[in-house]
């Protein structure tokens, strides 16, 4: 067995425990130094995890020990600490998205381009058991020609939003639901039907007391015809569901249910049986490994900004009314 | 028990067996003649139901025995039938959508209007136990503030489309699935969530040999400021679902499975039982009443107008690939 990657966790938020119990349960990747802001919750975790806790970053990435850094941080900060630890020569691993903006992206894929470090985006959704069943059924033409496809992730969360937090700026966090929810589904998106050509969105604040939109819906052109909509709210309970509706069946996954087929002539449906997969755990075993044998990540920094640029675009939509190509974003 | 209403039925057409067994059902109406332009077709029909074939609608509409008629025609012929129907003192029962376009809808109303007739469009989905249960969750604020809504009505029917029938061609059902499928979720939305303030619509061509389009996507923003989804296909198999999703709680409604609701801070469903509903038969003795009771039917011209207005509005985004305000349409 070879020695496990040693990586410093930065942002201790809400989905920062995912992160760790993969990191802790994997062989391959060793947690070895911790940092937040608040230095009593990091002092806590560090104790917690048995790891370092550093004073700053700075000290993070200067370190000679750490190989990578794991970034669950705010998407405005990505950016920055990506160049900064990429100019350290560590690898990266940030959290979806890529970065709070187009320009912010190309400069974390130019940074890790130039320092040839590892750039991987946790877009972990495409991993699970039930994507992968629904990218390898349209690839062997089970669905005949897909003419569209249906997506919504969207929960709760904003209910509990308060102004100290940087979700509840519009500024910092644009389209809200969509830039932190809806991606996920972007992503899968692409992975299942291809590239986007257009984009149309509308984005209301129909709810929020934050100034900062709770609901979104968008519709997307895919390069091969298909059509496709994605809606995505922070307040309502939780729904996380993707259909593809095809000439010769349909596909229909949600998170509580599984993923279903009904073939054509059918109207019941058939349930599809998958082994479950550790998503989290999968992408960043890949991060080790593609540090250890030089290897490019499944999600990168292209795929990072194809999904930001989806979001992008929506947003432009939404305010101006029009449909947007995804040409004039990137 | 007072007397059957006696229609007169036109169009038979796959439809139309949901029609005469509703009304072969009913106590309040009896079917009187028939009329279909192939001679063999309406006469074999006449034997089979026991009414008088006739030779013309124009015999039909003459007819001093037939209080009503029921058009299940193609959209194109609407108007010119329910106009020389009300000519003749005849109440009309047509079948969604009220008419082809917008000029026509209004003629129908205002024949109907002069000619003191009642006029029935047949959304009948609305009538559904569940659309009804929704509307009354969603009426006592069990959903608190309705954020978004979703919906799909698609089926195959397109796949044994030929080049002899109406809805082949674009200028005779434009917008083919939304016009003929989605226009039923239409109804529901309005009805559940209140008037449409703006539509964009994607439709694309994205499998048929017909010159018609067979997949369409929708965006409404309702008054309220809900927003709104609606696919539909002509190719797939077939979809029937209407979700709502609110602050307090989604509700889920398919066919196949009837209706759920998933509360705050819940990942589970309930189902809802509801007590099934014969929506054909509720429509048509609706029909029967307002005619004995000199009553208005439940969605009469301007509920059938306004359905249609978002469809033309659809089908006028999709060309102008802008959102289209329901003002410019009516």
């Amino acid at each position: 067995m070879r020695k496990p990657v040693k990586v410093g966790l930065v942002g201790l938020g809400g989905w920062t425990r995912s992160i760790v119990e993969a990191v802790e349960k994997s062989k391959k990747l060793e947690l070895a130094s911790c940092f937040s802001r608040t230095e009593e919750k990091r002092e806590r975790f560090a104790q917690e995890h048995e790891c370092r806790s550093v004073r700053s970053y700075e000290e993070m990435v200067k370190d000679k020990d750490i190989e990578g850094v794991l970034l669950i941080t705010p998407n405005y900060t990505h950016a920055e600490q990506t160049v900064l630890a990429a100019g350290h020569s560590k690898n990266v691993f940030v959290d979806k998205p890529i970065a709070n903006t187009i320009e912010n992206g190309k400069k974390v894929i130019r940074a890790c381009r130039e320092n040839k470090v590892i750039l991987s985006v946790g877009h972990n959704s495409r991993r699970m058991a039930e994507v992968r069943e629904m990218k390898s059924l349209v690839a062997r033409g089970a669905l005949g020609k897909v003419l569209s496809a249906e997506a919504n992730y969207s929960h709760s969360g904003g209910l509990s939003l308060t102004s100290q937090q940087w979700r509840w700026d519009e500024n910092k966090c644009p389209a809200l639901p969509l830039m932190q929810l809806g991606i996920h589904h972007i992503d899968n998106l692409v992975y299942l039907l291809g590239s986007v050509r257009r984009v149309f969105s509308f984005m209301g604040r129909i709810y929020f007391s934050a100034p900062n939109k709770d609901t979104t819906m968008t519709l997307m052109e895919f390069s091969g015809g298909t059509i496709g909509y994605l809606g995505s709210n922070y307040i309502s309970p939780q729904v996380y569901y993707l259909n593809l509706h095809g000439t010769k069946a349909n596909l229909f996954f949600n998170l509580r249910e599984g993923l279903y087929i009904q073939k054509s002539g059918a109207t019941r449906r058939e349930k599809i049986e998958v082994r479950e997969v550790d998503t989290v755990l999968e992408e960043l075993e890949e991060f080790a490994d593609c540090i250890r044998e030089n290897k490019k990540p499944e999600v990168g920094g292209e795929k990072g900004l194809e999904s930001l640029a989806i979001v992008e675009a929506a947003i432009r939509s939404s305010k101006s009314g029009k449909p947007v190509d995804i040409e004039e974003i990137t």
